[in-house]
Parts: structure tokens; sequence; C-alpha cells
């Protein structure tokens, strides 16, 4: 190379001033101490927390994502678990564990993109812990509010005759995943689902809207459209029916699916990790929704048009 | 082996029934949406919120410790930063990454060593995440409640003049560490040094009594006991001299540093993962606490008597 900048490693700066690069991304008043002390909620408010973990070369994979994509991604990730409570997200924690020959700026580049998946939402990183390790783990933390005394959106309050509505992509990330995997150059068109993929975006406020307009369950497709779905439909004893016109995989899945040699059907039931906002509602759509479907009394079962659907297998942990 | 019973893995039951696992071991109402909803808090109270990971061979090794003392450790390890505000502990949640051939058995031990170091508090485990990974990482939050408009116990709190004072062991994580390093077989009198340092507990309500008593900076003693009060000296712009006599090594710890031919104040100095609570304060001293030493004007020195420490390196990370 004509030119290499001299790398720096975390194991060369130790642990305090790896914590002041992240600090210097994601600047909050709240961070520093033992713990995070939080301002008090406004009245009437319920505080929401969920945690996910990303794990090197199972969630994402250096030489397929930026740091940035990655720091996005652990963000969009957990607040798209707050905001599926119907809740608004506030605060974020991170704990770390990177090899020490991790460079410096893999760390900055990740704490620059989850404080800009924080902004959109007014949300600070307000603490968390670093330490080393073999592989780089991301477990981050997400803190909500909860406004109002209407029930949070959950996944056993579907009812039947109510309609099925959902915000965002279905597909597009496990279209960008199989790109990824079968090719080293990605054309230039289908680059919008390798980006999905590596860094998807959540709109803010959905679920703050969904249940300010009467939705009752809701989640995001974390692991696959048909089981994320069928799980509501199991906790609410109620059955679930999509309409294929309104989940028809788009001209970028189909595309995606000729290159790879995978049903684009494949991309749309069985692709998690978009964190679409699912949710039912008796009332009418929420803004930024559209419908894909219809609750029924077929109880835990998952259609589309009435039959079962073509794939149905989802997100594997272990 | 005369009796060998079946060993099932986390990779043959999945991600569900492994949840399952851990929410019979620590059962919560809170717990099984895409986030956790906790109850609206008390009137006048602000929530507390920290996180901290442990790795497997890092934080924790399976031939030293039971599933159940990595369980302890996380708890009580995130539970002292929320002492350590001067906040109540309400809460938890587990992000945990494992070898798809973990014996569930393992998982349900990590479990019930949770519950077990929730129950004193009356904390409850609400949420958390599992997925694979090649080492077993554990990424803990924990949540708390600071009640009242009185100041929570910072690190750049404490004022010259003040006593500095301490509940718990100091040192003993470290002697059981060393002791874990040097010997296959412990000997019987010595096994508390060595359940200190893969089980620590700590006495609920500690730093909600010194908050309440008038204490202003805590920290509880995790990197190091020279290590974590300069941090507190360097944040407040104080300096602390510790009474040698207050904090001589006990006849275990004696007994220890023979064993293991290291010097015995090593292990109070430098040793760190005993979670002692140390806080500074110019009233009485709280319950259960007794005076260490003194804050001055030596900004940011820690002495010994008025000597520099004969030991004061601390934890690593990297």
């Amino acid at each position: 190379m004509a030119h290499q900048s001299k790398r720096t490693t975390l194991g060369e700066i130790g642990e305090h001033a790896a914590i002041r690069v992240i600090r210097e991304e994601c600047p909050s008043r709240n961070n520093g101490d033992d713990a995070a002390v939080l301002n008090q909620p406004a009245p009437n408010t319920r505080p929401v927390v969920a945690t996910d973990m990303l794990v090197e070369d199972r969630h994402f994979r250096f030489d397929w994502s930026t740091p940035e994509q990655v720091g996005i991604k652990a963000i969009s990730q957990n607040f798209a678990d707050i905001e599926a409570m119907g809740a608004r997200p506030t605060a974020a924690l991170l704990a770390l564990s990177a090899p020490k020959d991790t460079d410096v700026e893999v760390l900055r580049g990740i704490a620059r993109g989850i404080q800009q998946a924080l902004e959109p939402f007014s949300a600070q990183l307000i603490g968390g812990d670093i330490t080393g390790g073999e592989k780089m783990v991301l477990a981050v933390t997400a803190l909500g509010q909860l406004g109002g005394n209407r029930k949070e959106l959950r996944l056993d309050a579907a009812r039947p005759g109510q309609k099925v509505v959902a915000n965002g992509r279905i597909g597009w990330s496990a279209a960008g995943l199989a790109l990824l995997r079968k090719f080293e150059e990605i054309p230039e068109d289908l680059r919008p689902l390798v980006e999905h993929h590596c860094a998807p975006r959540i709109e803010t406020n959905r679920g703050v809207i969904a249940r300010a307009t009467g939705a009752t369950a809701m989640t995001d497709n974390s692991d696959g459209l048909i089981q994320d779905l069928r799980l509501i439909a199991e906790r609410s004893g109620v059955g679930i029916d999509l309409k294929s016109h309104a989940i028809f995989p788009d001209e970028l899945l189909c595309r995606a699916g000729k290159l790879t040699g995978i049903d684009p059907w494949e991309f749309v039931l069985s692709g998690g990790e978009d964190h679409t906002f699912l949710a039912t509602t008796s009332k009418e759509t929420p803004t930024g929704f559209r419908d894909i479907g219809r609750v029924n009394k077929n109880t835990g079962l998952v259609t589309v048009d009435g039959l079962p659907p073509r794939h149905e297998a989802g997100w594997v942990s272990f």
C-alpha cells in the first residue's frame, strides 16, 4: 500500500482510554460513574427495557459491515424491541467484549454508528462496560418510556377480526445477507439490500403511534416474518392470514433471488432482522403502516391467502 | 464413571426451550415480550442502570466455579454498581452467548445462581437474550431506584476532612484466585477465600444506608482497592490516606500469602472483585461500615499511613 496509517490497538491504549473514545463519540452527562442515574421520569410513565447481543461472525462480520454499521444495527434492533411495546426509546448501554488487538478506529466507528442511530430518537448512550475477549461481542441494553395508562403492545393481545399492519421493508435483510454470502462485489443497484442487512434503520415513533391509535399487539420481525407472527398467534390464541399481494417480493428482492438462486418468497417469509414493525389493530391503519393481513380464529396458525406458507423457517440461535 | 446421566445441550433444545429453563428458575411476570415493562416507579424516584460483562476464561472458569457461582457473581457485581450510587437494585436482564454444546444443566445452574443472588434484594430477572457463540459471555444489566432528592453517591463527591469507610471483605477475592491458580485441592480452612472469589456476596442496602446517613462519594472495589480509591481521588480532586491497621491482612489472607508466595498486602491493595463498598462521609460511620482512612488535600494521591502504597496495580481489561 502506498500509505498506511499507524494502527493503535485497544490493548495498547487500555480500558480507560477506550472508554474515553466511546464517550467522545457518544457524549452524555449520565455516563461515567458506577451506574447511570436517569432523570426522574415524566409523571404517569413506566420504564421499558430490553437487551440484545450481537456476536462477531454470527450476527455481523467486519468484512461485510463497517464498524459504523455494526453500531447502527446494535441500536436499531434494541430500539425496535422498545418501540414494539408502544414505548419511546430514550437511552442505551453498551457492554463490549473485544480482542486486545482491535484497532481503536474500529471502536470509534462502532461508537459513531451508535450515536448516529441514537440521534433520531434524541436518545443517549448512558453507560457500559468494556473488556477483553476472543471475539467481539456487543450487548446493548435499551431503555424507554411508556406513557399513559393504555396497555402496552403485547404479543398476546391480537384479537380475531383485527387487521395486521406493517411498517418497514420485509425480506431485504435476508436478501442482502444472501448476496454477501454469494458475491465479493455487490451490483450497485442491489446495495440497498446489503445496507439494510448491515445497518437496518427503524422509523422513530412507530410503536408510540400504533399504540396511540388503538393497536393492541406488536412485534418487530427479527427472526422471520412467519415465525414472529406465529409467536403472536400462539400467545394470543388466534390465527393470522397474510395477503400475498401485500407482501409480494419487490423488484430488488426478485433480482437478488435470481442472482442467488433463492426463491424471493423465502426472503420475505423466513428472513428476519428487518425489524419491520408488525401490529394488529381494530382501528384505522396507523400512519406509516400498511395492511398485510387479518387476524382470525385458527389458533396458532399463520397462513398466506389461506394456505400454509411456502417457507416458514427462521433464525436459529444455536 | 459408575453412572453418567444423559447430557442435553442448548443446541439440541434450541433457543425457546433454553429461555424456558431460565424462566423456570427466575420467574417474573415482566419477562417474555419484546421488552419488559416495569411498574410505574414510586413518586420522587429516579431510575439507575448499569451493565457489566463476564467472559468465560477471563472473569470465570468452569473448572473453578460452579454455574450457580457464575450466576451469583454476575448479579453481585452489577448490583454493587447500583448500590454504589446509593440506590436500591430492583431488577436485572441477562444477555447470554453460549456454545451450542453447553449442557442445559449449566444454563439451569447459572439461572439458579442468578435467582439466589436476586432474592435478598426482592429483585427479578425481567428479560434477556440468548444466542450461540464460541465462549460463554454473560452481560447483565442491573436496574435500580434512587429515592428522594438527596444527591446520588458520586465518584467526584469526596471532600477533604471526610472519613473513608468500608463494608465487606478486602482482598479475599484476589487471595482466592491466587489459591485456585496454584492448587488443585484447596485446604478446607481457606475455602472461604475461594468462595468469595467465585461467588462474591454483597450486603443489601449498604448504598441506601450510606446515602441516607450522609455519605457523599461511593464505589465498590472491583478493580483493586488503590485503583478504585484513586478514581475517587482524581475525580473529586482530593487525596485519600488509608490506615494500615484498618486494612491489615487477616489470618486467612496471611495463610494464603504464605502458601502462594504472594505478599498478602498485594491481595488487599491490588486485588479487585471483592465488591467491598467504599464510601466517604463527614457524618457518623454508617451501620455495617468501618473506618479505614481519611480524605485529604493531596489531589489524586492514595497513600497508606502517609506513604505510597506497597502495591497499586489492579485489574487490566486487555
